[in-house]
């Protein structure tokens, strides 16, 4: 706790880099708090770093990487000599391995592997066979397995000889497996604490233990975990043979992680992965692409007071209620897609209960609706002076609430049934729907009445 | 992984409740699949679903408890009998305890407190006092400590005997303390493992371990734990007394809660920690907090309109781009502040380098500024066969785009340097001035070239 919020100094730095001062550079990082490592790496030009990394052992650039964000890592990796990525990339966990390896550019990888240490590389080329969100995506390969005739006393001392290997293994279990690396048994790491030395793992261990299959999906694994108290699971391939250890932390880290990425995509945010050391060129473009379709919908939505002008040529006042009842409807419609998403991925909604969400949903926008129709009918009245103002533009805030949280409840469930991405799709759907709907009722209601309102 | 699909049969529950089939309760839930759990609890109405706990085991009931949602875990403690509440609360680990008996109204908490063992209570009281995002606000109190002169056997010997007990404690580490309970010493459970039975502690413990203070704050903690690869640390008080144990997973797990709760923030989803199962009422009411800020802010952006309804009146079709702008600004400011609010919570920035963000930002702007402007001229000019009108709207958003993403860059940092919240504010702040610079952008270049226009 004795890090102080000390500052990076980039003179310093760079006097270091130039000096190519090797116990300099690890001295100072050491020093700097975690985040400031993480912002002098993000302030270094593409050289810099690389002479940076240079300078420093494999194994501390390796612990150096891994605390960083994913984003980062990768795009230091990307940038830095192949041999020098290979040796770092060596030297992390292997669920860590494929995820780097399978987020850098797919030529940068190759070249990466191919400079990893041999078994390193097919190992890792293994684990980036399986998807992210699977338990061969998700399962680290530094695991304890015995065959069944070992005695206590052989795994103590295969533990002593091996102390500086297993060093930074999570090991909380023992694996008992068969001449054909068929999975046996399990055994705690406590109940080896228990056991006399000349006991056999075969007769300490728990039989038929809970495995999960290496394509087991996030969902179900998550779920298995929540169920259960494990701190992690042996994963075996088709023939039963163990491939591998799921932990708990790397399920709910994925959960986590995928639930991250929803609310970012509700709120449209997909420019989030964005550092801003990356090149002006790549950032714009990132968040162009969503900006481009947005205004595509904009332009489907303004078309309706496009071919309402006449209304508003008449009564001009009303272009100062369109865009509140346009923004107020997506903020409603936006705290019904939030809830929707949120039921969908805890479960505790089906797609197919549209009745549900309709009628639940259908409360809250009469009640809002009534609310916020009435302030603004009685804003639009006293302002204008004129009570049919004000009924025009509070009946179509009233009804347009309805539709929004209808909609913004009702879609979600809707895209999910058809296998769409809800967290994704349903704000652009809600924003041009409401929008839409909000500048035709204001329209259409004062049109009806038009010699009232004059 | 055997848990198919299924989903909860609302007679079959129903008939169980009724018939107070206590196996059959317990039978059925433990087949159905979690989500479906939460869902079929999020279903019964308050008198079954206490009826239903009524029926199960306090053990199984507290599984339950912990295997949902804060949110839903809170909602039923308070709908459920006191006493229930507290046999339940019995049971799950000291730091979910303190956390539960904080979510709940505060007179229930104190009702179940009443009702709980009296030393569960006294813990519960303790770590409550705790904020969530401190050490101890996070750590758990099951853990192993013994005297500096017990030997390895006398701890097996105690392991053993309290195999019940400790069957659900996270046991990495033991702990060795002197007689005023202040920590001397650490070992890991593999040390144990390769010692011999009559070593004591004291020989193989780790010295002068690294502790926390219980006042320790997340964001230190987190540093701790990413720089280092402890999986727990031993969490001390003023005196230098064990209090606790705080496991990386806890860290991580507050980390991700707080993160969440920024992206739900900038997204304005404040009503989503809903469940539909909530009271109309009490839904409704959470929405509306947030909506009726939105409203005043969106009063103050349209009033820009108002005052240049001159303008409006003379070219009418004008009005069909003030939403097109305002929602594009506010889009492109959104994805500004969504890079700020990460980048700050990585520290990948700080709150005082306000130049190099500016920077940054400036040149996103202009790029997509341009691109934007540029689309939106040439369709208002073809449209309405005028290059000044496309000149007009096509500036405006140019000039706007930049606006909003300094903005959205730059406000995140300075609220955190006046210690405000970043999530929250930024997106009020942001759209209130987009809209209205938007806004006067169009209307007052217009007003400068009306006769151009007309």
């Amino acid at each position: 706790m004795n890090s102080k919020e000390r500052e990076f100094d980039r003179e310093k730095i760079g006097s270091i880099i130039r000096a190519k001062d090797v116990q300099g550079a690890e001295l100072y990082l050491k020093e700097l708090p975690l985040s400031e490592r993480a912002r002098l790496l993000s302030r270094l030009n593409e050289a810099d770093r690389e002479q940076l990394f240079g300078l420093l052992d494999a194994e501390f650039s390796a612990e150096i990487i891994q605390s960083l964000g994913e984003a980062q890592s990768i795009e230091i990796l990307e940038s830095v000599d192949a041999d020098l990525a290979a040796r770092v990339i060596d030297l992390v966990p292997s669920d860590d391995q494929a995820d780097l390896l399978s987020g850098v550019d797919h030529e940068v990888a190759e070249q990466i592997l191919a400079a990893m240490s041999p078994e390193e590389a097919v190992d890792a080329r293994e684990l980036m066979k399986y998807p992210w969100d699977t338990a061969g995506g998700m399962m680290v390969t530094e695991y304890l397995a015995y065959r069944e005739t070992t005695t206590v006393r052989d795994v103590a001392d295969d533990m002593r000889s091996n102390r500086d290997r297993y060093a930074n293994f999570d090991i909380q279990y023992v694996y008992v497996i068969d001449a054909e690396d068929r999975l046996l048994g399990v055994l705690r790491l406590r109940d080896l604490v228990l056991a006399r030395q000349d006991e056999r793992v075969v007769t300490l261990m728990i039989r038929n233990p809970v495995s999960v299959i290496v394509t087991a999906g996030l969902h179900d694994l998550y779920q298995l975990f929540a169920n259960h108290s494990f701190l992690g699971l042996p994963v075996i391939g088709h023939r039963g043979e163990l491939l591998g250890v799921l932990e708990r932390s790397a399920v709910e880290e994925s959960m986590s992680e995928e639930a991250t990425e929803n609310y970012l995509k509700v709120a449209g945010l997909q420019g989030n992965e964005e550092l801003r050391s990356m090149a002006l060129f790549t950032r714009s473009r990132r968040r162009l692409s969503w900006l481009s379709i947005n205004i595509v919908l904009n332009v489907i939505a303004a078309s309706v007071i496009a071919v309402n002008q006449d209304v508003l040529a008449k009564v001009t006042v009303l272009a100062v209620f369109l865009p509140i009842i346009s923004d107020m409807s997506g903020c409603s419609g936006n705290q019904a897609i939030g809830v929707s998403v949120r039921e969908l991925t805890l479960g505790l909604v089906k797609p197919k209960e549209l009745r549900r969400v309709f009628f639940k949903e259908l409360g809250v926008g009469l009640m809002n609706g009534f609310f916020l129709g009435l302030l603004v009918a009685a804003a639009g009245a006293i302002w204008q002076s004129n009570l049919w103002f004000g009924a025009v533009v509070g009946v179509a805030l009233m009804l347009n609430t309805v539709v929004a949280v209808l909609i913004g409840g009702l879609v979600p469930l809707i895209l999910k049934r058809f296998n769409m991405d809800p967290a994704l799709a349903s704000g652009p759907i809600l924003t041009t729907i409401t929008d839409m709907c909000g500048f035709f009722f204001v329209l259409f209601f004062a049109s009806q009445i038009l010699e009232k309102l004059v």
